[in-house]
């Protein structure tokens, strides 16, 4: 047995200590998940800028395919395909406000990961727990394909695949697959698969439970096999277009790129997409014959196809929008999965907010008026019906709500708002308010122009083969 | 002015500095010798294997393409394009023997380079020095094209294109274009272009000058503009064959590589070559429509067009072979020009000894007899007989003689066991040996197959634009 193999079993080993409590054991779920020869077949890469410090170190770790802005550090880690992206980390002297306090940062925040394991996994930025707030933490923690821990401290943790933990803290939790979980703390929790679940103790509460037997065409995991579904397919049936942006080491620029937009060098665009002023497209973005308005963001892992988004528009983390026409300011949130037909498009018009885990699959045109909150599984206008309400109405919600599978609880205006903060910090964060007269509102569209990658690759024989040597970065 | 520009400014200072006794200043000639816009395009790398512990780490410093394996270091430095190849550096216990001292190595030999500019240049391993056992050291040196720094110390020097200084020390020189210094310690020397000088103290002395108006035709530098003739013309032509193994980053393996040789994947390998049994072909190598025979090696920087060698020959750093037949063991030294015709070729028969900067460039056919010792410029059959001697006629010599241009004095005898020593030597750390039955003699060929490569890319903007963060590996 190998350094590489003794490292992933210690790594299981402390999961399953730290989720003993819930009687979990994660080894049949993950041991052939990382099959043991693509940690040496692929080559892992960082960004390097001017705008993200970085000091980037390994230690006795394991890594694949990665993707890493700003500082960061990894002890005693399998990684696999996974991006951490530390460039929205807090500086020295940043004040972060969290309920009444207004906390200052008392040194440059750093992503610290240790013995832990990922697979296709986004981790990313800025972690929102007010006691640590100078660390980004993961420690020994296990999720699956397309799992995606957002902002995040964590521990001993399993994450089945396409699930999201957003804004969070976890301890020693279970998130089911396609859970989202944007909870504040949440400790030994056992979190049943399709739940999606929003809360802000002492504020509001949503909860929806999809319908388990129709999710399980989308998307299901079971011990002792990979997961399947029509979410494995739609991502294997694309991964060769991702072929020759990682095979090429200088790929040719795509022309008509605004001066004020960026196209990652990771994100695959094919023909005939039009690209607006202050767009996003970060890495492993997926772009075909599709039209991204001013201000609009695809970010990491997300697939627009045949679509318009007419600008402002946030496509979250993992989210595919498929033959869809979307208003300005349309949010459509992580993972989503929006199919439209070729003769069944799928409108949605302006400032909806598509929840974060929604599954919109049509076989007949569908319209989803302005203005609306939209949540769960839905395939047609019933669906549509149960699984929606108007943003103003749920403003007015004080106590308790609900329709269908949804249960909403406490200010409907207080969750209205702190979506519509969110998605407002998301657009300024990504530079789509960018004023190039004055150079005002520079973010991410602006600053990851230009980018250098550094590509690095594992040892290739012998007992460290596909582990890494310590990489220390001094700038 | 941003900070690259200042740290070049300041290593030519230093070597300014070190060179005033020789009135030298190296501004003119170096100043437009790394376009500044090169330093961001190109992109670095260094291998990483198992045999070839790496510490590899920048500090304050540009680098453009290279090639590290093995331990390395590198402060306030400039390089570009270079090869620093760390892979047969001193370990810990090794002996090293000097005249009749047998030192004890005391710890793992470094590379340190500082305050350095490089320029397309190898710089290879092993330090000679028995003064400096542990550091191979390199300090305020410029070097133009294609010069090549063969196992060495070195301090302030200058290196005009394709020199060479070889198993040396150095402090304070300027080593003419296309010179070959071979002469132990030296110090504060102004060697003039074309020199050919191999020398050991109280055994031999070989002193061999070009006839510059003829070496012009070939390489000529001056002051204030790039290096020129038929040796620049050659690399020109070809740069564009190099495009694709930088460009891509999983190259396709060249397919009828046998299992005891090694192919590096940044050489060039064009229609139809044929590669033996423990051949070694090193990178920026390039072989096209060539047979290589079992134990043959190419090394960096060398060409093999339309050229057939049976085996056991040494193709060493910037040797060029065109339309010839090599029999077996014969050696081409450092930056040998061999160009036979189609119509002409060149036959060099066993055994022989081309001298390292000989040129043989010849409109008739010609045939080199078995057993001889070649240098200088050779373009017809009277150019061969003034410019070779058979190795057992020189090994008769014990006083002086001279032929052409050539003066020998002292042990013919010497001068030959110690070139055929080194012969022996490099075959044998290039694998040509190897036996796979019972696995003995493993060398470069064996050693360096299967490699991992990362690729590093400086600042792309800003101040620090085409320098490197420093990276520290720490296996």
């Amino acid at each position: 047995m190998n350094a590489l193999e003794k490292l992933f079993i210690r790594i299981v080993q402390r999961v399953n200590i730290n989720l003993r409590e819930l009687e979990f054991d994660a080894r049949p779920y993950v041991w052939d998940l990382i099959p043991k020869n693509q940690m040496t077949k692929f080559y892992a890469f960082y960004g390097i800028t001017p705008d993200h410090p970085l000091n980037l170190q390994f230690r006795h770790s394991g890594l694949a395919g990665s993707y890493f802005l700003g500082q960061c550090r990894v002890s005693n880690s399998l990684l696999y395909k996974c991006d951490v992206r530390g460039d929205e980390l807090k500086k020295k002297g940043d004040k972060f406000q969290f309920k009444n306090f207004n906390i200052p940062v008392s040194k440059d925040e750093e992503i610290v990961i240790e013995d832990s394991a990922f697979v296709k996994t986004l981790i990313h930025n800025y972690s929102h727990d007010p006691e640590t707030l100078e660390k980004f933490f993961i420690k020994d923690t296990i999720s699956t394909h397309y799992a995606n821990i957002h902002g995040a401290p964590s521990s001993g943790c399993f994450l089945g695949p396409f699930s999201t933990v957003d804004l969070t803290t976890m301890r020693d939790c279970i998130i089911g697959t396609f859970s989202y979980v944007q909870a504040g703390e949440i400790s030994h929790l056992n979190i049943d698969p399709g739940t999606v679940w929003v809360r802000s103790p002492d504020s509001f509460n949503f909860l929806y439970h999809y319908p388990l037997k129709k999710l399980k065409d989308y998307i299901y995991f079971e011990a002792e096999s990979l997961p399947q579904g029509i979410f494995i397919d739609f991502m294997e049936s694309r991964k060769e277009d991702f072929q020759r942006v990682f095979d090429v080491v200088n790929i040719e620029p795509y022309t008509n790129v605004p001066t004020t937009a960026s196209l990652d060098r990771y994100a695959v665009i094919k023909p005939k997409t039009d690209i607006g002023e202050n767009v996003l497209i970060s890495q492993r973005a997926y772009l075909e014959n599709s039209y991204l308005g001013k201000g609009a963001n695809a970010q990491e892992n997300c697939f627009i196809i045949n679509s318009r988004l007419e600008g402002y528009n946030v496509t979250a983390h993992g989210a595919k929008i498929i033959e869809a026409d979307l208003g300005q300011n349309v949010f459509v949130g992580f993972n989503s999965f929006l199919r439209g037909q070729p003769e069944s498009r799928l409108t949605i018009d302006k400032e909806s907010i598509i929840m974060p885990h929604t599954i919109v699959d049509i076989a007949e045109p569908l319209t989803i008026p302005p203005g609306q909150l939209v949540w769960g599984l839905i395939t047609n206008r019933d669906d549509l019906e149960t699984n929606s309400i108007s943003i103003s109405e749920l403003s007015k919600i004080n106590t308790r709500y609900s329709k269908g599978n949804m249960f909403f609880e406490g200010s409907g205006a207080s969750f209205v708002s702190a979506f519509q903060g969110r998605i407002h910090h998301i657009l300024e964060a990504n530079g789509a308010f960018f004023n190039s007269l004055d150079n005002s509102g520079p973010g991410h569209a602006q600053k990851n122009q230009n980018m250098s990658f550094n590509t690095i690759q594992p040892y290739p024989r012998g007992d460290q083969e596909g582990l890494f040597p310590t990489i220390l970065i001094q700038p």
